[in-house]
């Protein structure tokens, strides 16, 4: 983790690496219209972020050139939809989505969503997810980082054949917010994500060369 | 790309990066199963490393949990058959398939490979390619390194949102070889790659510090 003399002194800046397979946040009137006035979703499983489930309904997701059915929905219902998909899902559909931060959804495309009661289009919201660490406060002071800071983070494989440096990861801090990485599936594949991967956390401005020396 | 004294006397180490998508290699004998005895593939198209060339012939490739349809043939035939996916690919097959430099089959998985004659099964071949640079001996000089060292290469993407170091990258050196990077799907994908894309090579042993320093 580091060269310098005392290794104790220095805290471990490891993180677990999570995947995020594509899914999709609903508001109160996409959820009606998809599943029937005032449809409460149903939790199926807890997810790792405190208070988030995948619900037990799913949607499927219709583009210009294909179709992915059985999308899971990401509970509790949000302002606004967003569909959060790999780029990988966007040559199957034929959609080019920018890479956003969750929430940041001005000028992204649209998609056809289908639910229970037909398919409903959405006029925007669609995108791929950007890298992230979700951290408490007080795993930010450990970590050295603050909201918003973009580090580096190093993803060793078991058979070390695919180690990965993600580089524009995203800080993210609230004290409801468990420590975890969260890669997409392409990026989970790119490095040979197996579950329980970790990853070490590199701070940018304590890194010893220029990127490229 | 480097602090040395005198940046021009640095040789610039960028590297054209290209995208290997799912694709087949053929014996001649798993050839004459698949189209016939002494059937002669059809080339369509050159690809980027000289004398190969993607055929007009393709197969389909049948796993335990999904099929997948139209995929290329890399011609001209080779000692032995072996396919090249993703790991997405193989989620899609139901194929646990290791990550391997081409030739390298012992102890492969197999699969079944459908051709213009029907179905014939390989009993092994199956690979995820590793990471890997084409380059000519005199590139090697150039970048200062040799055949199988392994080397890192940033990617950086055009938004600046998923730049990328690819570890473990194998360094292979032929008179045969067009100077380029081979990225899967996978990892074209999870750092955003688009045509014209490139990478600086990182040479290890140039580094200053450890990698999660």
């Amino acid at each position: 983790m580091s060269n310098r003399p005392d290794p104790s002194a220095v805290p471990p800046k490891v993180v677990p690496v999570a995947v995020s397979a594509r899914h999709v946040h609903l508001s109160r009137a996409d959820c009606d219209r998809l599943f029937g006035a005032g449809h409460e979703l149903r939790p199926a499983r807890d997810i790792s972020q405190p208070g988030q489930w995948a619900a037990e309904e799913t949607v499927n997701l219709v583009g210009p050139k294909g179709r992915i059915d059985g999308v899971r929905i990401i509970g509790p219902l949000r302002k606004e939809s967003q569909v959060e998909i790999s780029r990988t899902d966007e040559f199957k559909l034929g959609i080019d989505a920018p890479i956003r931060m969750s929430g940041e959804l001005d000028g992204t495309p649209g998609i056809v969503v289908e639910g229970q009661l037909g398919p409903i289009p959405l006029d925007h919201g669609v995108i791929q997810a950007q890298r992230h660490i979700h951290m408490s406060p007080v795993e930010a002071v450990s970590f050295g980082v603050a909201n918003h800071e973009e580090v580096q983070v190093r993803v060793t494989d078991h058979a070390g054949l695919r180690a990965t440096i993600f580089d524009d990861v995203v800080v993210r801090v609230s004290p409801d917010y468990e420590l975890e990485m969260h890669l997409d599936t392409d990026e989970a594949n790119a490095c040979d994500w197996q579950p329980g991967g970790v990853g070490h956390v590199i701070r940018k401005t304590l890194r010893r060369g220029p990127p490229n020396s």
